[in-house]
């Protein structure tokens, strides 16, 4: 299997799996149907680590091109290689996208709201403020890259360093997720959201784009800040 | 211990301690009554990982005739032995949504919503739609048995491989689980429906038998797919 | 250190934080105040767990009479063993007791309901039936001695056997607790039910003295079942 | 990597990811307001297990001054060494609470309660009472270095030790955190209720000065009884 195609598979599943339990949540008919943060956050934690635990030896499992520029600005990924991760980043991310759509069809009929429509499909934040929107999303992804080159460093076999990943993406949400939804991955954020600006969602509304570069830009800042942090300090 | 009582104990196992957290749930005059989703889905995820680590010497602890059908269209089990399977899991399957019902029978008379009681034993649409039901049970099956086989091949080893299918099931529930309830497995959902349809449910209601083929033949559907899949691609 | 001492300490420090967690959940003027049965289950799993793991190699960690009988009945205690093990565990049960009374002394003051203060102490029954409370505790039982066997015949390393154990207690809460709060141990239930009756609990009710007999009885019971069915058949 | 500079970074990392998720639950506009004792108590577990695992080597991973001088008091480390500990300790608490506030900005912003804010930084009483609070405090840092102890000595490899510290955490926060709200460290306490009395957090009221010295006196008495009660008993 190509470093392509894993990326795309993976973040399919990565988004069908996160963006799922969104729509379990804020859309009305699931059965998950206000449940809260803690299921939020746990599905997002097991969406991130049983993919990167099945795609580990075919592509790093990186699922996220803010990572893969990180590990491309130390050396670890080959620039020449940036691209292929991306594709398969971007076209997962919105095949994922679209399969939370049909999976949830009825849910998404079933829901007035336009923006918990939205929020199914990319993040948006608790308070507009495009500083501290950004800063938070720096902070949130800088914690994620620094966590997963920590993590790395233990050299742990056996799974279990996928496991602390898992346990670092569920901390991320539960701690540093409250206000703006922790993107913390462009591929996360836009696919989605391209998704629902191109595919048939029930009477949506607009794809907010005036934020949407806010999870692009500020997750790859964070990322390249907290690897550089991470490879000079430690 | 031969397959087949291995599969049977097994998936007792797993309908008695999957079907006992949805009484748990759902039923009236439960100490866990309106604990929400988070509960549920923590309870299916134990309610395989125990015992699929107990048994997986004996029989690989499918307790599941859609994984194990799957198997074998990949050749990972004799088609001879399937029949073996299924009875131990449909008999399992019966008897552990039996001693459900006896070991919440003051519950089920305090409840009066018969749909409630319906669901203690196998699952139900939150938007009746026959197409979309179907694909959702496909896509739930499809990603347990891709998800199985790829955690399969890590060959972890101490007991991690059935924790992290542990951490599948409960993903699946999270993200997977609000529009049909994710049987994503036949014996979990036919022999409990047979169970209550037999069984002397205190005042109950019908058994929707129409709704009854969709999580028998869409799990299966999902399984081979997944199972063809992860052959073919990974 | 010894064996006596070692489940007196252990179990302890399971009824310290087990009996802990439902104070934090039903005491008025506690943080956690309704904070519901996921947190109870949650509570219970780690205050078995981290015990266990810390006491195994001293006593085997029972913490449970029930366990220590049945694991004699199957000859893997000597019998002249057993009344060392089950007196410290009646010690360590009511001195946790009394560690938990102290610890939320202002919140059993500032608790009117008399119900839920001996709710902190022992199990009582969401729906009193003598017979059907005593099966529950049999098949929670069962269940607890059949899991622990089946986790230690894996014969797991570096901690992992005591993970699933708490896994297994996790489950049977999440499961099985729903309908007698699963006692499954003579000495969770009895000896926190004795320093009820003998400390200076805050205007306290009695201690439901006709139903005690239940979760000491049923639970030896059901591990001796589980402990034999386990024997004869895997 | 020094000690002093991981002591003082994963401190930060332990309060942006411990404070924050306090932050989350209590302040309002924040997408995980009001999701309760399961979000924080899971928060903090992994916001200590994650940088415990990551600067485990450089410095054994204190975060945690009362830690520091039980560990000095048994022999464990140097006295020498203790103010270097220190020192980090307070400085990254102090940067990450501060942290917390430029995160959260918008949220503090939002949220009327002046208590609620103090909550994000330090620890309160349920029910104010001086010598109950104290005891609370002592036990449940007892729990922490004493468990702490007895995990290291089962010698686990493989992060597993981590792991169960983690869950040792999730524990004391569950069953133990309901009175005082579980501080067990001076550092985690102290250093932000400065940086809430010093910086400019919106519309706040005081910084509880008088109940200030107990989550770092008791912490440090229960941690010295702590270590001293597993080197001479176990």
């Amino acid at each position: 299997m190509t470093i392509f195609f894993a990326e795309l598979v993976g973040t399919l599943l990565l988004i069908l799996l996160g963006d799922g339990v969104v729509a379990n949540v804020v859309l009305k008919n699931s059965k998950g149907f206000g449940s809260g943060w803690m299921v939020i956050t746990t599905g997002w934690a097991f969406a991130v680590a049983v993919p990167a635990l099945i795609f580990g030896s075919y592509s790093g499992a990186h699922f996220n091109p803010a990572l893969t520029i990180a590990l491309a600005a130390i050396g670890k990924v080959a620039w020449g290689q940036v691209p292929i991760y991306l594709a398969g980043q971007f076209i997962g991310g919105f095949l994922g996208a679209a399969l939370v759509l049909i999976f949830n069809y009825d849910q998404f009929k079933s829901t007035d709201n336009k923006g918990d429509k939205l929020a199914v499909f990319c993040t948006g934040p608790a308070v507009r403020n495009n500083s501290l929107n950004f800063i938070c999303e720096v902070i949130g992804t800088f914690v994620l890259v620094f966590g997963i080159l920590g993590i790395g460093a233990q050299n742990l076999t056996n799974g279990i360093g996928t496991l602390f990943v898992g346990f670092l993406i569920w901390a991320i949400g539960l701690s540093l997720g409250g206000t703006t939804g922790y993107a913390i991955n462009p591929a996360r954020d836009l696919a989605p959201r391209i998704a629902h600006a191109l595919l048939p969602v029930p009477d949506k509304g607009d794809s907010d784009w005036s934020y949407a570069w806010i999870p692009v830009v500020a997750p790859i800042v964070g990322a390249v800040l907290g690897a550089v942090f991470y490879t000079v300090f430690m």
